[in-house]
């Protein structure tokens, strides 16, 4: 059995939550306070070099991490990875978007807001960073105007990266009521009856 | 054939340029110039809603955008992409590396330095970015201690990715000479008898 290491709510740790719960795909669950260090512990360091959560640990001790990476590597082969070169690389494309693009400019705010004290000198950050995640906004609900998912009809690992932390834009001061597109795939998404909560806390 | 549209001195850019050399693959290069905004025009906004280089145009007119994805697109099947479920994840952890620890830390210094006026207020930006283009550079330097390449003794699109930048680190103020391991990787990259430098300006 595979072990995910990860905190509650980051949602690049739900990302892979989320696909193991529409897999129905079992796992052990550790979760690492990342407010106290514990992923820069040199136990840890050994799994990910880079200190982040998540990391996924394989049976035989193999770890990975990036989520997009683990999404790649869990969904390879099932319903959420159309095994086709052009739609992986567009699903590529949306995936290499959110970490680029997205997840500084949405996830980053919203743990300036949620997580850090309200004089903390990171909140000097959020007008500009606030403006790019409105920009990516605009990139996602420009092309959801025409796509019921992100890849056409085919609700896939990249629908699973960008849900992750725009579901939760509000909690990063970001308003989706303009993005009626967005907002729209939002349901699309969680209308898949697997579907957990980023609360989701496994056994 | 396929279109590439470009900046001569984007890594991202270059990313592509290098792999289409080392695969023999002719191309029709387009370059654009993102200081004068023709990255923003109605035109190739169809192309990439998200408005940037490199972003690789099909015989089809379909757009494939993001340096890495772009990777994947062009390597898939050849030599750069050992076609194992593992090895391919791990890939992918490093290109999403390069994506989110690396390139906003590396290549986004090298810009300011670069490309923007002495007196830009965006300098304030670089003791930040550079502590954690550090951090990002003794990631990879722990990581190729043992490894010949990212990959095991394996040249792959992973190499590209991440060779991009690290290797015009430099011109963003970093300064290599701590790194052994990373100067070392940088040589067995070049080795490679197609290799083009971030100069090359296709015909």
């Amino acid at each position: 059995m595979v072990t995910l290491y990860d905190y509650l709510d980051s949602g690049n740790g739900y990302k892979v939550r989320l696909l193991l719960a529409l897999l129905g795909q079992p796992y052990r669950w550790v979760e690492l306070d990342i407010m106290q260090g514990q992923t820069r512990t040199s136990k840890f360091l050994a799994k990910n070099a880079n200190g982040r959560i998540p990391t996924l640990e394989l049976e035989d001790g193999i770890c990975i991490a990036e989520s997009n990476a683990i999404l790649w590597y869990l969904g390879e082969g099932t319903a959420f990875d159309p095994q086709d070169r052009l739609v992986r690389a567009q699903m590529l494309q949306w995936m290499f978007f959110e970490q680029y693009s997205h997840e500084p400019f949405v996830a980053t705010p919203r743990f300036i807001v949620k997580h850090l004290p309200a004089d903390s000198p990171r909140r000097a950050e959020l007008p500009k960073r606030l403006e790019q995640g409105r920009a990516a906004l605009t990139v996602m609900e420009s092309h959801l105007g025409t796509h019921r998912f992100l890849i056409g009809e085919r609700h896939t690992i990249a629908d699973i990266a960008l849900y992750a932390y725009t579901h939760v834009a509000h909690e990063a001061t970001l308003d989706l009521t303009p993005y009626s597109n967005v907002r729209a795939w939002l349901g699309h998404v969680e209308a898949h009856p697997r579907h957990v909560p980023i609360t989701y806390r496994p056994s």
